[in-house]
């Protein structure tokens, strides 16, 4: 048989964290969300769709449900507004499109996707919110975004985590990679704080050979520049696995924590975390989705 | 004679652009304002200062110079108002600082320093202004940092280039390597766009081998990845040099154009650029200052 195009594959991610009580009470239903999320790529991937497409209707279902800290039930900061920032990278072009502090998008990737149709790269605040919604990007006040559940852990200042930071990769039947990103940041954190889910080459990218999405620290896998040089290096010859484990034993140097999914034009993935669990999943042409909590991959 | 310590560097550049009447016209004051930004990196290296003050001083200097596209003289948004962006990185630790979209810290680039100083990395708007404020920073009205110039660029829809984003290099006398950039965007920018100059990895790096201040097409240098990917190819071994002119040979491969200093923990320097002129100049330990504007390097 001759293979036709390429095996298109998604892997998804829903935030490195510790495996706290809450995590463990709400497992059953991540694992479910996350398999809702990757039937629905395998959907649009066997009929087509392109990687951009894919990776911002994952983000989107994430960034929906309440318990991921992106879009809905994002973290709040210490003056108890959602500020939220996502992005989106296409491999092919290298297109690209982030946004950072949005307050009302109803989903921050889809902001992040009217950007990497533009010529800007990174669109911040008010005026990011402004095109966005000239794109049609629907808009909701920001008490939308805003969960009892994180009321909670702002009132309490501890992050009760179940699943942070959301984030896909995915090989379409092109053969094109992207990535999207998505978060609401950090418990208490300064509003006007930005961390490296918005930022191409910190928190996300995707080029010709790989496609990458962060979670952790966010200042650290900034520091570390972990997204580029994960890229930088499987140009060098890397694997996958040992490109992401060099860059995030910078993360480990600099005293953070995290975790990152990448995949290579080729199939391969990694999915390494340095944290106590990831929620996390893979589909690939031909199997059938997987999704790991706290188990190794 | 034995060495003691390092030899001190510092490397300065006043934006990549096109070779216009304006710039011919300014072109003696534009060396004469370099001349003056060496020397006095060169009295506080020699006195012993360390790399991140020496790269902020410096760049207050050039925000403060009209005729520099940063602080004061800014290019302006489309809707006349001055929106700026700056970052510095200490090469030792990685520590690393930017702010985007501030429009009433006097120098950006001391913001910037604020946040080296916090946790955060990135801070955005009017919040990062006020944690700026509050960490001593002199605040402005935007009229300020309007110029009469920049108004004229803005009504005639283009940029009478004369000088453009602003950075610097520098390795202090203990071997420790830091950058520094700051802007004022593209004139005619949508308020809210923000470019590679406040990104730790795009426009602006520095770790223990070296340090990278870019300017050009912002968009571009992020999809690139432009500072990040350099430091990666050094690591890997590739001189300043080759390192740079690969880096840039991506951006001219998206149809962009712009130039960088980067500066070597063992005191080489690469100052290229894909322009016509980028005014640029170096000081390093037993030499004289050197500025070039047109003249290759």
């Amino acid at each position: 048989m001759t293979k036709v195009g390429h095996s298109p594959l998604i892997a998804i991610h829903a935030g490195a964290g510790a495996l706290t009580v809450k995590l463990t009470e709400h497992e059953a239903e991540i694992r479910t969300v996350l398999g809702e999320v990757l039937g629905s790529g395998r959907r649009l991937l066997e009929q087509g769709a392109d990687a951009v497409d894919v990776v911002k209707a994952a983000v989107v279902i994430m960034e929906d449900y309440e318990l991921f800290n992106a879009g809905r039930g994002s973290a709040l900061c210490s003056d108890g507004s959602a500020q939220m920032s996502a992005s989106v990278m296409r491999g092919s072009d290298r297109a690209a499109g982030g946004v950072a502090g949005v307050m009302h998008t109803k989903n921050p990737v889809l902001a992040a996707g009217a950007v990497l149709d533009s010529y800007q790269v990174l669109m911040i605040g008010e005026h990011a919110e402004e095109f966005a919604r000239s794109q049609g990007a629907e808009q909701r006040p920001n008490d939308y975004f805003i969960t009892a559940r994180q009321q909670g852990n702002l009132s309490r200042h501890v992050e009760q985590y179940p699943a942070g930071t959301v984030g896909t990769v995915c090989v379409d039947a092109s053969g094109t990679l992207a990535a999207a990103t998505s978060t609401g940041g950090i418990t208490g954190q300064p509003p006007g704080r930005v961390g490296d889910s918005p930022l191409i080459g910190a928190g996300n990218w995707a080029d010709g050979r790989v496609a990458v999405s962060c979670t952790g620290d966010g200042e650290l896998f900034i520091r570390a520049g972990v997204a580029r040089t994960i890229a930088a290096l499987v140009e060098q010859g890397s694997s996958l696995r040992d490109a992401a484990d060099r860059a995030l034993a910078e993360v480990t140097e600099f005293g953070g924590t995290g975790g990152l999914i990448v995949c290579g034009a080729d199939g391969s993935v990694a999915l390494p975390f340095t944290t106590e669990a990831m929620p996390r999943g893979v589909w690939s042409a031909g199997g059938e989705p997987q999704v790991w909590v706290t188990e190794a991959t």
